[in-house]
């Protein structure tokens, strides 16, 4: 039986029982109960905290804390707070009018902050003290990197390229997560144009792996044993299943977005900016296709996302799939309707079988 | 040490010594030299035929016989005729105007016919008999399949989606490869919109793993012993490797080329229907820039390609690569200037060192 699923610098560094992380999914999925599962089955889980204001990280972290002793991550986005361009927030609600007109409701006031404060965020991850911190979007400052790791909270960076990697190894992270294009949820491209780090996890793994003198933990398009056995091979630390959890029943995706995964199969999803101004990949709907001739004039994130939210708390009291954001990596097709930590066991045991079988 | 790069579904199929195949890449690379040295250090070499006449394929393959008695591939388009649009034409010479000008070069006539007889290639092929015929863009009739298989020939079809997959199964192919979003040169689809086929090896090898009774050969973005390693442990019977052959002295790609992939990173390179009229990937240049803006204009395969060969003999006369086709996987970065039969023995040493250090 192979050890390298159980002994990697990943679960060194981290005190892990096994090499994987459920991918930090902002906007609902990961619900203290998800965290708690995962990371008490030996992996590790993640709060996907970037839409949370500091008091909700602090009452989530507390309620992950009350289900299990074991090690968890809390991700944030690095952002800034968005520049409020009247003119374009109007076009962008005049985009949207048709999808209000079908959902009936009335265009809202245009929010004075388009995110919770990144600074309060910070401060409740520091008082939290989760055992990782984890970002994307951008490079934390070092200053900011250099806090958590005095408090005693590991920091893991997201690169889309070799070059976003060596960034982040520089401003002193101690892991780093590639982010290849096959994932789900928003690209975490943060130097240069999205479409040029559209780079697959077969390429960019191997090549962060190889760049860097930190563990590197590969994620996009993984979904079961087999996949996790292949970024191991690839020179990866570990692998991040992000889609793979969101069917689970402690996910908080919404019924109608857990169906529509059930549903989907391998070509099914694209990579739009439509819902929050930031490219990312879902499962294709109307919301995308309507507005796919706006993508251009679209305000960044994080306006765009502000100015839909209403859209999408709409279209999930009224059970309706096509207006919301279902973000969903290629492998939607391969995601199981099964408890988390049931999901963990058999990741490790089909790895354990994948690595045997090739040894 | 690990037997299964040495013996799996592929090896036993094909009687090959190693689960790696060259890709055939059509357009010059794959030089009888180049296939022959792969072949012979007991890799399947593919001879990338789909512009060559009748004739050639049998001079080819005679010279590939001359030097190795081991089993080789070729490679042909599953593409009909195309259809002359003279008006269409006529906007595409617009289109390449500026092209020619910089090169100096004045609009030739357009040709009677846009690329080789297709049935003359078959009794080519019939008539040389490889060991193995694989062809993509397409699913060869079930006619032409059996017609290979009763000459003592293996046939390999080649799917972007799961769907493909089976369709290829059903029309009695022996084997298929997996061509992920990563992959360099023509994009095979051939159900469906291309952009919803643009699906990553990750993904895509498992899927039809699992998904076919056949063996499969992942291809797109894996250039080294842990690319392969990482395939198998996806369920492939093999990995295709393309752009990791490019650099080798009996590679037949322009040395400009060459040069261009020595220089080039993961995030140079863009799938692009402006060379060809079908979308393919390639390390992007002046050409593909500035024929951008016409993309959606362009004549489809095999005419647009047609219509640029004056274009790119040019480009290669006179040593300019930013008018070349460049056709570069994800992966080009890695690529290695080694003789043929030496890279095929580090990808095998690398795999052995991968898979028993997984095991």
């Amino acid at each position: 039986m192979s050890r390298m699923l159980n002994d990697t610098p990943l679960t060194r560094l981290l005190g892990l029982d096994l090499a994987i992380v459920q991918a930090p999914m902002a906007g609902g999925p990961t619900t203290p109960e998800l965290v708690a599962a995962v990371s008490g089955a030996g992996a590790l889980g993640s709060l996907g905290a970037a839409g949370l204001d500091g008091e909700t990280i602090l009452k989530d972290c507390a309620a992950i804390r009350a289900l299990t002793d074991a090690p968890f991550n809390v991700n944030l986005f690095i952002i800034d707070d968005g520049v409020r361009d009247d003119e374009q927030i109007a076009r962008a609600h005049h985009a949207l009018q048709p999808i209000r007109d079908a959902l009936g409701i009335a265009t809202p006031p245009t929010p004075n902050r388009f995110k919770p404060s990144f600074g309060d965020q910070i401060e409740a991850v520091l008082e939290a003290k989760p055992a990782v911190f984890s970002f994307t979007f951008g490079c934390a400052e070092e200053t900011l990197i250099e806090r958590m790791k005095s408090a005693g909270v590991k920091v893991i960076g997201s690169a889309t390229t070799v070059d976003e990697g060596r960034r982040l190894v520089e401003a002193g992270i101690d892991i780093v997560c590639a982010q290849g294009s096959e994932a789900g949820g928003h690209r975490g491209t943060f130097i240069g144009e999205f479409e040029q780090a559209m780079v697959g996890t077969m390429v960019l793994t191997p090549q962060l792996a190889d760049a860097l003198d930190v563990p590197v933990i590969a994620a996009g398009g993984i979904m079961d044993g087999a996949g996790i056995a292949a970024a191991l091979a690839l020179g990866a630390a570990g692998a991040q299943l992000g889609t793979a959890f969101l069917r689970c029943p402690e996910s908080g995706a919404h019924p109608a977005y857990k169906a529509a995964i059930a549903e989907a199969g391998e070509g099914d999803t694209r990579v739009t900016r439509t819902f929050s101004g930031r490219p990312a990949r879902g499962i294709v709907n109307r919301f995308m296709d309507e507005m796919a001739a706006h993508e251009d004039d679209l305000p960044p994130y994080p306006v765009q996302n502000a100015l839909t939210g209403d859209i999408r708390a709409a279209a999930a009291k009224q059970n309706r799939p096509e207006f919301m954001s279902l973000w969903a990596g290629q492998g939607v097709a391969m995601a199981r309707d099964l408890p988390a930590a049931e999901v963990v066991r058999l990741l490790a045991e089909e790895t354990q079988a994948a690595l045997g079988a090739l040894g």
